[in-house]
Formats: C-alpha cells, structure tokens, sequence
C-alpha cells in the first residue's frame, strides 16, 4: 500500500497582492519540501486572494496572476505542489483553477466544475465551469483534485473515485459561518465514506472585507474518520501521512490523466497533528479578532478609534479590537452629552482601565449647542423628536473621524445585528466608520460574547453593571432601547426567522408562537431600514446569511406579504 | 397572409408591489381589448417589478406573484396576453417566466433561457434556464417568445425561426445606459433580417434603485425596419398590425407548442405610432429625471432637499430635480463658510429665483466654531488639513440630515462621477443623502447636460458665471479643484479607460499619449476609495459602468499592475 506525505499550507494570503501572496507559497513549498512531503496543497486561489471579486475583469490583472505562477514552478524540483490561481483559456473565458506543479514545470490545471452563485458567491459572473476531472499518480498512490464547491456536492467526489482516486484533495477558500468547521468535517466524513476514499482540505485563512476564512484544514481516513486538523483562524501547516489503497484504475478520464514521479526521500515518521475544535463562542470570539486586524491591517492602518458609551456593544467591541491589535492601537473616545449618566460614563473608564487603552474624553454639548441655535429658526416652534438624538449621535461621528483624518486612526462602529436590523441607529451618526466589527452579531449574542471574554481573563475587563444595566441609546431623557424595540431575545427570534431563513409573517407568528404586531412591526423595520444599511460600513459575516452581499435586497420595496 | 394587431404594454411597475402591478396589467389589457389587439405584450417580470432581487428567495414573496397572475386570468377573456411573472417549479426551482394568458386560462409559461449574470445583473442566483422554446399560434400566425437576453444571444431566435415563428416576441427589463435604444434597434434588427421574423419587444420604464429603463419598445418588420418604437421614459401603449407569412412549420418544438384561438374582431385599419429617438443628451438628462423622480415617489417621499453651493454639479442636480417633481417640491439650502465668495452665493440665489424653488440660507460657521474649539486641545499644534475641510462638509451633511429627519425631505447629493471615482469628496459629508443623482455622470457631462438644459429653457436657469468659473469645492482659502485632480478633460478620458473599460495603466498611458505619472495618480485615487464608495447613497447608472453592483471591486485590495 502506497504511503503518501501530503502538507496542507493553510494560508492567509491578500486580495491583490500577487507578489506577496506568491512569496508566501514559495515559503510554504519550501517549509513543505523540509517535511519531505510527496505533495503540498494550498488554499484556492491563494495567488489572487478570495474572493478578488472584478479585479478578475482586468486582464491585467488574470496576466499578472500567470505570471506568479509561473515564477513557482522553479522551487517545485523535487516536490508536487497544487496551487489555487485564475487560469484562461485561448477564448479568454476564466477559470477557478488548480496548477499541478512538479519537478519544475506547470504540468496540468484542473478547472473547478462546480460554480457557487448564492450567498456571499459571484463565481458564474467570472467563470466557466472546468468539464474534466484530474486525477494525478504519485509515488503509486492516485490523488483526485477538487476545488471547494467540488466537494460540497456529490457527483465530482463520485466521478473521481470511479477514474480510480483513492484520495481527494480539495483546495478551498469557504467563509466562515458559526459551527462552519464542524459542518465541513461532518459532510466530508460522508464523502469520504460513500466512496471509500481520504479527503485532505486545505482551506484559506484570514480576513477579506466582510469575510472571514477560518483555516480547520483537516485529513480523513477512507472511514470518514478525523485524522488531523489545523488551527481555526490562524496560519498552519499541517502534514499526513497516508496508507492509501492503489486498487484498479478504472475509466481513467482522458486527456486529462497526469503522471507525476515524485522524487522525494522516504518520510520519516510523523505523528499526526491534533486538537480539539474550538468551542462555539470561542469560535465566533476568534472569527471578530481575526476578521477585525486583517481588515485594520490589510488596509494599511496600525490604529483604530472607536466611541466608549459605557454599553454592552461598545466594550465588546472594544476588547476584540485590543485582542486583535494590542492595547497600544486602540483609543477609546467618551463623549458625553446631557443625557448621560454618571454610571454609564463610569463604566466606559473603568473599561479603558482594564484594557489598558488610552482613553479621551470630549463633550458634545458645545456643539449640540451650536447646532440647535443654528436651526431653531428653521424648526420654530415643531416638537423636539429624533432629530435631536440623531444630532447628538452625527456630531460624535463627525468627532470620530475628526481623529481619524487628523490621526490616520480607522474608526471602528460599534452596531450589532439586532440594530442594524431595525435601524436603531444613527446614519453618519454612530453608523459612521471604516468598520462595523459585531454588525452580524445579534444583540443577544453580544452578551453572551461579552460574558465569555470576560470568564477568560483574570480580570475581567468588561463592568459587571454594563451587563445589568438595560440597554439605553441615552440620546433622550430616561431613554431605554425596549421603548422602541420588543425585548431583544424576542426580537432576535423575530430576526433570526425572517432575516436569516427567509420566513414569512405568518409562519414566524405560527412557529414562535408570537404576537401578529410585534413579528409585523419587527418586519417593517426590517424593510424599512435597507437604506440605512447599504450605506453603513462593511463588517464580519458570522452567521448564515449577513447583511451585505449575503443579502441583496431593494430599497424600493414596496412588498407586503399577503 | 394573416394580420396580427399587437399591443406591447410600456408599463412602470414598482417592486414588490404585487397588487399595484396586477392592476396595471389588467388596466394594460382592457386598454389593449379596446384596441382589439390579437395579442398583448407585456415587460419582464412586470408582476414583480425588476430586479427584486432577494426577495426571490422569500417563499411567501414567490407564491404571491403566482397569486397575482391567477387574478388576470378571467380579463383575458377574448384575447391572448404575455405576462412576466416569476415561475416555480415541484422541485422549487425558479423561471425567469412568461405566462401565456388567453380566453380566460394561463395557456402556458415559457421560461427564459439565457440569464445574464454579468454587469448589474444576478439571474443565476434565482433562475434555472429553460430549456423548451414556445410558439403560440394565433389566428394563423406565429409568434416565437422569448425573454430579453434570449434576444441577445443569437442562438434561441433561430431555433424558434426553425420551429416556425414568423414573429418573436421579446418581454424585456433592458436598464438603460446612453445610447442603449440605438444598440438595441441595431441588434434587432440584425436578429430579424438574419432570420427574416418580424420583431415585437416590449421594454420595461421608470427607476428601480440604481437602474432606469428606459422603455422605447419597438415593432421590427422581418426587414428590419424599425415599424414603430414607443416613448423613452414614460408608459406608453404601442399597437401594431402585421403582416406575417405563414409559411411550412417545420420541427414544432416538443411538448411546448401552443395553439391559442383569438376571439376577436378584424382589426380597424390603424396607422403605426412614430417618433424619433431622443438626442444623446436630452436621452441622459429624462433618464436622470425619471430615475430621481421615481427614486423619491416610490420611497414615499414628495420632497427634496440639497445644498446649493452655487457650483455647477448642484445646479444641475436642482434642474433635474425641479423637473422631476416640481418647484414646489424641491428646497434648496445655502450654508455658506468663511471660505464662501460672494459670486458662488449669488449664483446660488439666482438659480433658486429662476427655478423658483424655496432656498433656505443657514451658515455652517457657528457650528465650526464649534467643533474647532472641541477638537482644539486634542489637535494641539498640529497643521491644519483635509481635517478641517471635512468638518465643514460634514457640518452641511448634519444639517441637510436635519432638516429631513424634521421636515420629512429625501436629501438629495450632488457629487458626479469624477468625484466619485477619485474619492474628490468627504464621506458622511456631501455624501450625506438618499439618493445621488449624478453620481454616474462625469464632471465633463456634467456641464454638457446643464448647457442643454439651459438651453432648451426661455430663461436658462443656470447662471453663466457657474459655467465659467473654475469648479471649487470653496473648502480651504483660494481652493479649485485642479489643485488636487488633473483637468477634468483629462480625468474622464483617464476614468472611463480604467473605471468602464477596465484597462491596465500601460495600455491607457500607451492609447491615449497620457504621462505615465497623472495615469499612476488617478487609478491610485480610484483604487484608494472604494471604501467611500461603498458608503454612498445610490444614484443612476447612465454609464455601460456604473459604481455600484455594476462594478464590485474589493475595499482590501493590493493589487498593483506590474
């Protein structure tokens, strides 16, 4: 039985940075080729980054990308390395691709079949569809390649297996969701067993815009068993040793059968890499520190901003941006109107504190004041209403990225889910910032969040009353989020069922046994508010389906269900 | 030879509202039965509205629109109708779908075949392709349906041409961009001459978001001849007697063929409706208008609000403005800073007394004041820079955002594409508002758009002076806009290579005799504001591309053309 070493280099490479990202597989194959691994897989289309969404529209950009491969083939001598790139054909038509590069030379590509077009996926607006599977002969052993969505249906697993594979690799770049990383391996497990076959997934890791890649690369034995898995939002290496069936090559597929000679030295021992996977808050936790300092990162900066108010959101995502970045690159800015209280302001201090954060202070009155006298003529004698509280909540945007222009600081806003939902919040107001770090987070969520950071630590940085005190905007007298929202564990169902799943009124009101009002009134909300949020910034997807490209809905809407 | 009355119904259905665009149709219909058409053609997903993007995966959304084509049934009595409407089948797939209504029954549904899922659009996300033609007999002829892409393709017109049609039917959401009416008569009447069939096309009209369409359905004989076009950006009912052969009907295509039997009377004798197409400029300027009317109208607003600096860019966004909803529904709102000139002031009176809109003057100077005085201990010694200009922009966003939160009013920005393009603006600032109705026109346009305005009024609204003074952005002491950006000639050649064509800088540098360094600048500008971008309010796509879901580049994006 042919004994295989595979390395799966899980990756955390930038959208663009062609060069850069081409560097860090050179590093990867290297490390690779240290292990002796007979092949070394790397994410999909870790040359461009994932996904590089248009950049995939300028030829410039796919030659550019060629030609970084290219540039890998020298350090494969010795070694098969398979690398996710953009290929194209003669007609110019694109690909979702897979180099098989060996012993120096680009000796086959495989083009992904399967194209997701749902969700967060916009593959079918750039690629065609590979129509040949590829299945490479090593060292005895037959591997069958796939990309991603491959493996999430069932016929490429089925087609493979038949053309003789008995082991699928699979290059991946899957967005994290919650519970992503067991999902994966339960389905995979399926795969492996309904053909007898092992499966190693190298999956991306990292940060891009609204979406987090959360590495858990992981290898299968034939009996869908969980041989090993790499870390969930980090950079790892993971490499496996194989006893892989040869068994007859059946229905070799045509043109497309590759033989490597892989000429590498027997593999030393090596025991399998293993850990648990992360628990599930520690899991979503992760997935915000990790998503947050690549985007701060990524886009250049070293130091974020953000408003202190003394609630639940704020010293949440205020721990995260210090878990991503160091104490040292996060300024806390306080700024108080006449509506705050002094417990809520003490609060926020007693945060800064604990994190060890440099902490401003700046008044709104002055210019609340200013503003109000420069319209009062305009607004004569009408009634003071929300136009007052989003007053208060723009001038302290407008604060913010005051610091941000002056400082080169990027502001980070502090909306979660349940919020951004309803549009309880202020555009330009507290919705103003290059990112919105628990805008997937439902408020309930938050807490919970909150509550494990703060078991974590030895001394817990979040105040014990930010958690008992009800929630409150303070942008009016006495004011407290449940005036205007339904209790938000009953708000959260509400969401959950019309924003995640898609549900109805009327069987949101049948299946949660809620009252016709609220679930009505909620969805209003929901479909009023899209305005608000296609202007907001863009922050981390963590459940199903977020807001933004995940759910791509109209503002003109006139839909009521009937 | 038999003669055929069509009616193509130009309708301008609003999304989501199911029942306002049921009734449209039934009235479409009983007005084309008044006609005694044989048969009436409406838009693409006139039930729906088009696109309703995501609102195709709400269920209860789905079985409504199936709902509303049950309701027409019983007023097409004594006459054939196509209906867009959205298809599902037992699987639960959806159709991009015609209903064939007539005497009463839905005949039969044809489904699209080709879904576009490029630029704007995402018809793989919702539909599966059909995969069966339909011809519909009618007292004697025969009519070949198909569904805007499928006309634009050539494939799906000569299959239906095999099976025999003589005429083909085209139910079309085609958006406009300048000259699309042009492009449209070109290609179809390539399409009937290389297949010698008469060309009905019915098109949708009026603003969806980001998209106008723009009507001008038409009427092609076999020829190609242009025998009819509708009106540009407005309904319109275009009814049309043919004349088609019947010649042999060769391979009727599979279970699909229909025959239908038109209850109706002979056709009166009825001269073919006749105009030319609108000139370039005034096509954009009524594609502008219509798309802000139906933008404000269809949100639920009757009135605007936008700042009048006296700048060419707000007087033409004020004209369109005036001309989409009236003088009574438009105010605009001087606030004028230290940095003011007494020119720009007045040239802003003037244009709101020849337009006779109600302007309200509110200085932004005690507000600054204000902020500056805040923000003085926190700047310490530091330079005043882009800081201090985007506080004063911000200022007149806060209170434009005011008075609509007060007055009810949608704000109205005024930034063109240039800026856009280069991030030539302040987010949260004169990006604050609803709707951008410039923001796909470029600065070089912009003034064409306002000369053809003002010259098509008795008294030009535009004061001379705002054409010849250099634009400003009247933010810092002595400021033009050319202290920072290239001359706008230059600029637009540049943005249109890069931003529309998607060129690489050599390749723009190379076409067009540009120096390499103001090339290098402009993408640099374009490529470092994606983020403001993705902030802006929506605005029209007058452009083959627009910003937008037209154009969805990353925000994290390293990519240098190397």
């Amino acid at each position: 039985m042919p004994s295989l070493r595979v390395a799966l280099v899980q990756l955390n490479p930038t959208v663009g940075d062609l060069t850069g990202n081409g560097r860090q597989v050179v590093e990867g194959i290297l490390r690779a080729k240290a292990w002796r691994a007979d092949v070394v897989v790397f994410p999909e289309m870790v040359i461009t980054g994932y996904p590089p969404e248009d950049l995939l529209l300028k030829p410039t950009f796919v030659d550019d990308n060629l030609r970084a491969v290219r540039r890998l083939c020298p350090v494969t001598k010795g070694c098969a390395a398979l690398v996710g790139f953009v290929d194209r054909d003669r007609a110019g038509r694109l690909f979702n691709a897979a180099a098989l590069l060996a012993d120096g030379r680009h000796v086959a590509s495989y083009h992904k079949r399967c194209l997701p077009n749902y969700g967060v996926f916009d593959e079918r607006r750039y690629f065609t569809p590979g129509t040949t599977p590829l299945l490479v002969h090593l060292n005895g052993a037959r591997l069958g390649v796939s990309i991603c969505e491959d493996l999430w249906e069932s016929w490429p697993a089925q087609e493979i297996r038949r053309a003789g594979a008995s082991l699928i690799v699979n290059l991946s770049a899957s967005p994290y969701h919650a519970g992503k990383s067991r999902e994966r391996q339960r389905l995979f497990a399926q795969r492996a067993r309904a053909n007898r076959v092992s499966v190693a997934y190298c999956n991306l890791v990292g940060g891009q815009d609204e979406l987090v890649f959360d590495g858990g690369s992981l290898v299968l034995n034939a009996g869908g068993r969980l041989l090993a898995h790499a870390s969930q939002f980090h950079e790892d290496l993971l490499v496996v040793d194989l006893e892989l069936p040869t068994g007859p090559s059946r229905a070799v597929p045509r043109s497309s059968a590759v033989v490597v000679t892989g000429h590498v030295r027997p593999p030393p021992a090596l025991p399998p890499t293993s850990s648990a996977w992360l628990e599930p808050l520690a899991e979503v936790y992760d997935a915000l520190v990790l998503g947050t300092g690549d985007y701060v990162r990524k886009n250049g900066f070293e130091t974020v901003a953000l408003g202190l108010s003394g609630g639940i959101d704020s010293s949440l995502t205020a721990t995260i941006a210090v878990d991503a970045l160091g104490k040292d690159h996060v300024v806390g800015v306080m700024m108080p109107s006449r509506f705050s209280s002094p417990q809520t302001q003490d609060d926020a201090k007693q945060l800064g504190r604990a994190l060890g954060i440099h902490v401003e202070e700046i008044s709104i009155e002055p210019c609340f004041h200013a503003y109000l006298q420069t319209l009062s003529a305009l607004f004569g004698t009408r009634a003071v209403d929300v136009t007052e509280q989003n007053l208060q909540a723009r001038i302290r945007g407008n604060l913010l990225m005051a610091l941000s222009n002056k400082f080169g600081w990027l502001v980070l806003t502090t909306g979660n889910k349940s919020e951004m939902a309803t549009g309880y919040s202020t555009l330009y107001g507290d919705m103003a910032g290059g990112f919105a770090v628990i805008k997937d987070v439902p408020k309930t969520l938050v807490y919970q969040l909150a509550r494990f950071r703060n078991e974590g630590a030895s001394q817990p940085p979040i105040p014990e009353s930010v958690f008992e005190r009800a929630p409150t905007a303070e942008l009016a007298p006495n004011q407290t989020d449940q005036d205007t929202l339904p209790p938000y564990d009953v708000l959260d169902h509400i969401l959950k069922a019309y924003v995640e799943e898609d549900r109805g009124i009327q069987e949101i009101i049948r299946r949660n046994g809620l009252p016709a009002e609220t679930v009505g009134q909620v969805v209003r909300m929901v479909d009023r508010s899209e305005y608000k949020r296609r202007q907001g910034p863009p922050g981390i997807k963590i459940t199903p389906k977020a807001f933004g490209k995940d759910r791509r809905m109209p503002i003109t809407n006139r839909y009521q269900e009937s």
